[in-house]
């Protein structure tokens, strides 16, 4: 398997009393993966070169390519030579999936999408799942410790899939996008029930985040970083309930408060 | 002009002896540009709705479908309906643009280009500039200050443009690509000498991030976070300094570190 973090020779500049000082540090390592699907060229991704056939399997999903890991009839990954080869069960031509512009209004709701994938993927989740506070911080503080890797380098972001009550898996990328896609991969790999899952999430909240939180079918995002508005449009229209800054004892609950218990 | 921010409501909590409140939260915009060139499709962008005619500029250069502002023949931008019309000199069609991967030895050097493009516009920066590390400390606060709406919504990255002496230009955006493209439209638009310019910038250091500040042209790139192995390999090779983790009087130098005077 390749590796994840790289040491590397750094000038270290310790302050005016020392000066500068040659030392080594933990680079995180960058991979481009292309994947070709039945034959064609179909994207290439630069990513963390770990967890690739979830990566490759979630990024499928994402991009409304597959709706389940069934849908796969193969894949295979070349990691020296960066290359997933994946065969679906159905032969339809790449050019299908390209994604053009769309906004659109579904259903008379105010929803903004502007990839038609998203409009057949993204879906409004139903979940009755409520969790106190105090498990809000727990599980923030419990992926902190797991991302060793981040700490380290200070340059990926992790991922949890968790339940109330633990942090079930946790996925480590340099892009924010992947560490979720490699969530979404698992999840379909191992047909996880989702209705009483959370996502706990050290990147921001972008509109593409949202978007996929809602395509893997999970009802609370936790994010120690800040949303943006789109995301919190969407997520007010998708079901999700979005908390942001969860860190230091605060957070901010911007959409569906209903499921932090004592809000 | 559009809002780069927007109030809106949120449950805010304080610690357990204060509970939840009701307050309201300066939130980071997010907005679908859609850009047309000669008559099609070429690519949606998500942003920061300021500077697009920079970022257009930008974003059209670094994909190596113009070299220089002088091939737009026109630029119209309808914000309410969040599309760019541009026309170029030349008539190309876009298919002719589309990324395909490429992996390949340049002169026998090291670099990894994933993408065609990267190949035919990223260059070798032969700057002589060199810098103290009071500039740079000095550079990143006067960023950090200007950057006002960051630290309002936690959703903004930075990028400057500055000379040793001072901070020329700022763009923000919530994509890290999008701020840079927005200071490479800026240069191409205004026709800014670069040998005596470096770029500090609020994000992290990815290949990407660093292929840009080469096809800016620019030496010296200054990061208050943490840059990928890819990015120090290709800076290594295309001649950029890279300094990163510029903060609380502490920096690291990893690349090309002869242009850091006292290094």
């Amino acid at each position: 398997m390749s590796d994840v973090t790289k040491w590397r020779k750094i000038l270290r500049y310790e302050g005016e009393g020392d000066g500068f000082s040659e030392t080594e540090a933990w680079i995180a390592v960058e991979y481009p993966l292309t994947i070709r699907v039945n034959g064609q060229e179909f994207a290439t991704i630069v990513c963390t070169p770990r967890d690739l056939e979830q990566l490759v399997i979630g990024f499928l999903a994402a991009e409304g390519v597959i709706r389940g890991a069934d849908e796969i009839k193969s894949l295979s990954i070349s990691e020296k030579r960066g290359f997933a080869y994946v065969e679906l069960v159905k032969s339809v031509p790449v050019d299908e999936w390209t994604s053009k512009r769309f906004i659109g209004s579904c259903c008379g709701k105010s929803r903004q999408f502007y990839f038609q994938n998203d409009v057949k993927t993204a879906k409004t989740v139903m979940s009755r799942m409520e969790i106190s506070i105090d498990r809000c911080f727990a599980l923030m503080q419990e992926l902190n410790r797991e991302s060793v890797d981040f700490s380290k380098t200070g340059g990926l972001h992790n991922a949890a899939l968790c339940s109330a009550d633990q942090v079930l898996v946790v996925c480590s990328d340099i892009g924010r996008h992947n560490a979720l896609d490699k969530i979404y991969g698992y999840c379909l790999e191992h047909h996880i029930p989702l209705g009483d899952k959370l996502i706990a999430f050290s990147g921001r909240i972008s509109s593409e985040v949202l978007l996929k939180v809602s395509k893997i079918g999970v009802g609370i995002l936790l994010s120690s970083a800040a949303p943006t508005d789109l995301a919190l449009d969407l997520a007010e229209d998708l079901g999700i309930t979005t908390v942001g800054f969860v860190r230091d004892n605060h957070m901010n609950v911007y959409t569906h408060a209903e499921r932090i218990v004592g809000s």
